[in-house]
């Protein structure tokens, strides 16, 4: 199966994408994938400033790489160096009916949430975004997309989008289908969803010092006062980290905290050793792909040259099939 | 000063586009003229059936050429043919607030109009029209937009583009002028506007024959029975085209007409002449553009050339000023 699957550079990568990586890991053990940045994507929201979005490519791709993501399997590129994206799109935008893209549940949502944030996203791109999506998946012929439950109606549009294509002029694109994995959802310092804006993130960068730090500031269980109370890991950011990052000792540790068998500091500094097993090979596979300048440069040079081909192949033919 | 202006691909041209190309022809002779087929927009009412749109793109080049469009003055080309257009349209998508685009006088105008001949544009492109006619004019910095009166609220907006981009990255457009041609309008030989959708035009491509076909058929006086009967010249077609096509003689046209002293039929056989003395020229050399097959393709090769080599550049200016 021919996946795709992309990332906007808005910002450095954090223990939550990790978990997105290691889906991305498995599929591409078995099936042929395409990663991409989404740099234009990206513009949607940060078009105000968008000079730190080729700073967030390279770290992003570094993280990649950093992480076990490997060119020489998968294409890995970045999506404005592939001008196909824009050519598909516009000709999509052609035959789309407005209401399609007013209909989709994330646009009203987003928009609101960014004016929360004094962001305003009401612009004609934004609105367009699931339709670039679709020219993203469809230019490659893709037939699975990773997605979460919420990007789901975007995944229906590209269908529908490819079927309306397929009808109108000449059945060249697959209908693909969205790749629900079970990515754990991996909350803030704060208990929150993890996320740059609500400032609770571990970033994927993060040193062994770092991370003591970080996990010292995690949010537990505040009855909690005594390292002999008992304590509440159904409240606890650092028992939710336990169960995702060591399940097989959640249960010892629950047990061990309910009897007041373990204090807080003790158990971050468990959990920060965890972290800084599971963060140790990523960064140091990271500063080996750093100290080569042109790698990173090199591996998105050659990803380019892939994705342009395949790319141009299917607009070729989309273009012959509406004759122009 | 750079000009630029196009034309969609729709059908073959009538002379009310003879008009607007001797309009061009005079911007020829003093600037830097950029002129091309806009195929892409032509899909915004064409895409459920786009595939004459090439047959009309020769057709209408060809054209272009027999009135006397001189590709070694002007830049001739095809909208499609240079993808920048596409990507640049994307970037300004991304920092276009919706309403301005749903607030062109146009757009809901032509919606209406388009509903009732059955064809809905509700589009996703559609909206983005003169969003796309932006891209195709700052792509080649052009600074004179030739258009009709209801077109200058597209270069309003065109404007407002360039300012917004040129204030939130760098000072890279101008701000295209509308400049207003006294194009004289040329009803149908009914009476009515001269259009594809109301079967009532003088194709450019007239034969004498079917000059004198189609001036016979115009509407005159309903009210002159006899030849003899005082006209009325100011309801009269033929009379209308008389003082388009030959002004210095429409006076005394118009009082034989009111005396009765010059009857339809010679009136029309005089209309049919002053017509082909002015179409045989064009006839003449389409014919001799026509029996040399590869050069409309050459021409359009060698323009595309041209044009890319100036978008591409204003397209890597835009792409270091966002820094993508």
């Amino acid at each position: 199966m021919r996946i795709l699957s992309g990332m906007r550079p808005t910002g450095y990568l954090h223990l939550g994408h990790l978990c997105v990586l290691e889906n991305w890991l498995e599929l591409q053990k078995e099936h042929e994938c395409f990663f991409f940045v989404a740099d234009w994507h990206a513009l949607t929201t940060e078009y105000e400033n968008p000079r730190s979005i080729k700073e967030y490519t390279y770290a992003m791709v570094a993280d990649w790489l950093a992480v076990g993501l490997d060119p020489e399997k998968s294409v890995i590129f970045v999506q404005s160096q592939v001008p196909a994206h824009a050519e598909l799109h516009l000709i999509f935008s052609m035959f789309t009916p407005l209401s399609w893209l007013e209909r989709v549940p994330t646009y009203k949502d987003q928009v609101r949430k960014l004016k929360a944030l004094g962001k305003d996203i009401t612009t004609y791109g934004f609105l367009g975004y699931p339709l670039l999506q679709a020219a993203d998946i469809l230019i490659y012929l893709a037939e699975g997309v990773p997605v979460g439950e919420d990007q789901l109606p975007h995944i229906e549009l590209c269908r529908e989008i490819a079927r309306r294509f397929n009808y109108l002029y000449a059945p060249i694109f697959p209908e693909p289908q969205g790749i629900l994995a079970e990515v754990k959802l991996v909350p803030g310092i704060d208990g929150q969803k993890m996320s740059k804006s609500y400032r609770n993130v571990i970033p994927l960068t993060a040193s062994t010092e770092e991370l003591a730090e970080l996990v010292n500031r995690m949010v537990t269980d505040p009855a909690r006062i005594h390292k002999h109370d008992p304590g509440h890991p159904e409240v606890c950011t650092v028992f939710q980290y336990h169960r995702i990052y060591q399940p097989e000792r959640a249960k010892d540790i629950e047990t061990a905290c309910r009897r007041g068998e373990i204090g807080c500091v003790a158990c971050k500094k468990d959990l920060a050793a965890v972290l800084d097993r599971r963060l140790a090979p990523i960064r140091e596979k990271r500063a080996e792909i750093l100290a080569r300048p042109d790698y990173l440069r090199e591996v998105l040079e050659e990803g380019k040259e892939k994705a342009r081909a395949v790319a141009n192949a299917t607009l070729a033919r989309v273009r012959e099939a509406l004759n122009l």
